[in-house]
């Protein structure tokens, strides 16, 4: 029997911006397995019914128990919100960890912050998935959310720190930098891209930027560990997509900081 | 037997964009009924499969020929480049006109243009389909393509002419603009927004905007007179979506205009 510390890691999103978690991952792990899954075919979530994205999420999550993966990482936001304990119930034994449970502890545990700003797209921000969390940790905590609809497409089109990405921001962040945050949660995967310019475009530099990719790598590290099931002997990264493996490969240097080895198309049902 | 002037006009669309070519096709035509449907449970169409976009097109179509429409407008740039001959064929004695087919005859129907240039979403450009509708029309014309993904988002956030929106067509017309084109069709149904601000950017003050939205309309207008199918008497608007109307329904304002007047969901298959 192969032993389970030397089995990938799964990561799951329904498209490319959960690449900048599979990037943490490897940053705060790098002799470990990952097998990534990216949803190309039915990209976004975020404009689909509950029902349907559970059923995708279900999917994704059985496609990655057949290839024998010891976690799961949820990397999607919209996933997190609405499928999380589904995922939990089809996994068994397999940890699951997501990425709006990662950031909310990593903001939650910073010491005296009661206002919490969270970015994210519009599905995420309606969803009040990160307040919730948020609230169920301590209720008292005030949390200023701020939908960021075009800072998605412009990951991907890689304007990163140009100009318009700078207005952009500016537009965005300029009066939420008024409401008093103490740190701002990057409520999306695709957000890490701009964690470099944000702080230079926020008044307020002293506002912590929580990075949810990071803090779901650490999360991993730190459940792995627990379990006694760090692999020190690995480092291969897998991926496989829905639809446009060509697509995928180029974008995903501006995500992963360098191009996947190889990406394989695979259709779920 | 219903008089087939008064039965109305339909519009479809992968989503909101094709609501742009509504409001042309109301400027033309004030008086008549006009059924527009968005597939915003789908959208984007651009990433999918041809096969899928036309099983999503056939039902669109069909879904129309029951509301009994006398002409179906494809507003839609993907669905044009992948469907119309299915769609011709599926509507029998309704006329099919489609956004490609109209902006290309507006664009080389202009005197001496021997230098055309093209924006559009990334598939659009990819599918060559304008390359391909202007060279069957006339193979010495050159035609500049730039695929512009960030006008899209744009647009629907409602930035047209501020800062972002200039900076970011700066970043896509500036070399474009060097080319010598001398007209410009603007090859997705959301870029109608920007047609006030585009002339603003482009160095060259002489190069024509072909607004396809405006092409389709005007088309519509002469197949209906040429069949003696003009209705004098109409005006009614008619929206149906397949998922989310509440956020159809704010966006509209920006593509239309005004608000519709209501807007039904309905499920195909």
């Amino acid at each position: 029997m192969q032993d389970l510390k030397n089995t990938p890691i799964g990561i799951f999103d329904s498209g490319i911006g959960g690449l900048t978690v599979a990037k943490a991952v490897i940053d705060a792990l790098p002799t470990e397995d990952i097998i990534y899954f990216g949803d190309t075919a039915r990209v976004p979530y975020g404009i689909k019914s509950e029902e349907t994205v559970r059923t995708y999420a279900l999917q994704i999550t059985n496609f990655l128990l057949k290839q024998g993966v010891k976690m799961i990482l949820i990397a999607c936001n919209t996933v997190s919100a609405s499928a999380k304990e589904q995922i939990i119930k089809a996994a068994g034994d397999v940890p699951v960890l997501d990425v709006i449970t990662a950031g909310t502890n990593n903001a939650v545990s910073l010491p005296n912050h009661k206002n919490i700003g969270v970015i994210g797209t519009l599905a995420t921000v309606n969803s009040l998935a990160y307040v919730e969390a948020i609230h169920t940790f301590d209720p008292t905590i005030n949390v200023e959310q701020k939908a960021c609809p075009l800072l998605v497409p412009l990951a991907e089109e890689g304007w990163i720190d140009n100009e318009v990405a700078k207005q952009t921001l500016h537009f965005y962040l300029d009066d939420f930098d008024d409401s008093g945050i103490q740190s701002l949660i990057l409520g999306c995967t695709h957000y890490p891209l701009f964690k470099e310019v944000i702080p230079k475009i926020l008044k307020n530099s002293d506002i912590e930027i929580i990075d949810s990719a990071e803090s779901i790598a650490e999360s991993a590290k730190a459940k792995l560990a627990e379990l006694d099931l760090l692999n020190t002997s690995g480092g291969n990264f897998q991926c496989f997509v829905s639809d446009r493996p060509q697509r995928f490969h180029e974008v995903a240097e501006r995500f992963l900081g360098r191009r996947p080895n190889g990406v394989e198309v695979v259709v779920l049902d």
